[in-house]
């Protein structure tokens, strides 16, 4: 494992070569504050596309499914991360073997990837989560209707919104997955909060204050407001509960954990997700240390930043129309911009898809109701189009 | 020239295609916001080992004193700015007349090369600045003794305290310069400031709030205070100062305004960098838009973005010590990342020279007194040394 003597002096022309597996907008934003330290970074996705490619000198273009493309990206560098969770296990584990730094570990990953290894994961460790039933096939929801209403989650390969379906009632069985998925009792909570939390691999725990989560339509997280209006003894649990699960998972890196807070004030973990996470992306201007610079000093062993917030703030995802095809145009950009300290992001994606994420902004102020004004504001006036005006 | 309608929605694919003439740490540093916006990037560097390489796709290898080069670079792209103002001047009046948005234009990078053409603009613009001579050759000096201590300074080509020799008697002429240069009454000053100012293609303005600096005895800019310690009166007068020369001078995109705060009040132009400066990097912590992002809205035509400055800042540079080469290492690195709130970069330069700037790190906190004091224990701990130690 690789141990650098950051105290004696690490020469720049030593310092550790790093992988990324992903090459989407998580990769570009982590790509920014490795810039700050000008740290010798390489990527790797399989579209020829991907954002990270415009801005890494060592891109490469490949699957991150297949075992023998991850063993050649990783060989030859130090210490290999993920912006996506979806790799090759199989690779990492040799990578570990060949003495690389894999963070987060395969280990981690490999319990991450399947939903149903996950959630068996937190009964196992006593971290509270929402109820559950395992189902091979969808016939075998049937067997828990007094479990309905539920959300089905495919076990392996869902992401943003995907592979979840709510079931309400018999009627909808069809809809659910016909593979190894798990069945889970919808909660009736009061909100739902994130927090970042990172740690290093000298051990060095922080949260991030929660952030609290309000939905669209399509399950996309719509925005976001940080930090979550919650009691204090209840940001001590969040928190707490986080801890908990990082170190139950021994993780070093940055983990979002995802919970739902009760109508009791109690809180079960909904899922978790071993990198920096869309539920922390206003951390980039709203912080004093971003979630992605947060990554970079867990993984390289250097001391955590200081996670305190600067204001309050406000974070929107802007996610194609219904019906979207095409390169994307940002109508009234420059309206927005003209708004005080609102920042928006475009992960260069290079085709609209219809609810697709094509980027966020983070609205900073003084108070939960200015960012939100604003908000209101922005959302009346950016629009997604397709590529038709220029 | 470029006039995009950023109102009814620009299209990423038709983003304009923007070339910067210099690859060094400004250059690292205007990629970083760049990447927020996923803006189409081309860098132009004579060095094969330049701070961006690593982080442009499109980084070309070229002397920036050569036309035909900066006309090949130029001629595919829509807009072309610098992060150096050491260029060939005639290929940019070239690319102009091409139609493409050159910013800062030609005619102002002519006037700022040569401090010689800059101090007699200052005379006719009424902008008031230290008294000067024109020396063609060094014993012109011998005509000007009544001038002493004076700043014997290079007309062309001078940077980073080169090209500037302070001359205090007759004894010390030798050391002027035997070439087209200037004699400058060395002024006994209270302080010396910056303000940085950026203008749009729309014609929008924006001051940064006036920084303080505190000089190096290489004469490199050794650490800097922001805000500057002045009265409210002064601020104004700096910022109206500021205006009046990026009015004279037309620019569009951002100015770097030194000048000296006279004993009596009184302001004096020093000297001007049509570009981001090294007394406007802690704007990229300290304040709601930092002045790279300030530079794409200005030469984008998009509205500049809120100048104010978020709590106290201090700005070090980290500088090679004398007799240093081969790569650099940084000591105590790891202590000086445990301090919260200190940002290093690095910039990634492949060799220490002497006195070579190497990075900076910024210092955000709630008071002046806080900063200088976690600057004092910085100073102590990081070390900058050749590549002995892994």
């Amino acid at each position: 494992m690789t141990n650098y003597n950051w105290q004696s002096g690490v020469s720049e022309a030593k310092f550790p070569k790093i992988g990324i597996l992903g090459g989407g907008q998580l990769g570009q934003m982590l790509i920014q504050p490795a810039i700050s330290w000008h740290l010798p970074l390489f990527v790797l996705d399989p579209s020829e596309d991907a954002p990270c490619k415009r801005w890494c000198e060592n891109f490469r273009q490949g699957s991150l499914l297949d075992y023998n493309t991850i063993l050649n990206f990783g060989k030859d560098l130090d210490l290999i991360t993920i912006e996506i969770e979806h790799v090759n296990v199989e690779a990492l584990y040799t990578l570990e073997q060949m003495g690389k730094s894999v963070y987060p570990q395969a280990r981690v990953l490999e319990i991450i990837q399947d939903k149903r290894v996950q959630k068996q994961f937190y009964l196992d460790q006593g971290v509270p989560t929402a109820d559950f039933r395992l189902t091979e096939a969808r016939a075998d929801i049937l067997n828990h209707l007094d479990f309905l209403p539920a959300f089905h989650k495919l076990g392996k390969g869902g992401y943003d919104g995907k592979g979840v379906q709510r079931i309400n009632s018999a009627e909808q069985v069809p809809l659910g997955f016909d593979e190894p998925s798990l069945l889970e009792k919808a909660v009736d909570f009061h909100k739902e909060i994130t927090v970042m939390v990172a740690r290093s691999s000298k051990g060095e725990i922080k949260c991030f204050q929660p952030t609290e989560i309000v939905y669209h339509e399509q399950n996309l997280v719509d925005y976001l407001l940080s930090p979550a209006d919650i009691p204090q003894s209840v940001i001590n649990s969040a928190e707490k509960l986080a801890i908990t699960v990082i170190e139950a998972l021994d993780l070093i890196g940055t983990l979002a954990v995802e919970m739902f807070l009760l109508h009791n004030g109690s809180l079960l973990v909904n899922e978790v997700a071993p990198r920096p996470h869309n539920s922390g992306h206003q951390s980039i201007e709203a912080n004093f240390t971003s979630q992605f610079e947060q990554h970079w000093r867990a993984i390289l062993g250097l001391p955590l930043g200081d996670t305190g917030q600067r204001g309050y703030a406000a974070m929107l995802n802007i996610i194609a129309p219904e019906g979207a095809k095409g390169s994307a145009a940002y109508e009234n950009f420059d309206k927005v911009l003209a708004i005080p300290r609102v920042y928006p992001h475009l992960y260069g994606k290079s085709q609209l898809k219809p609810f697709r994420k094509m980027g966020h902004l983070t609205i900073v102020g003084e108070s939960r109701k200015e960012v939100i004004e604003k908000l209101a504001e922005i959302k009346l006036l950016l629009k997604v189009k397709p590529d038709l005006i220029f």
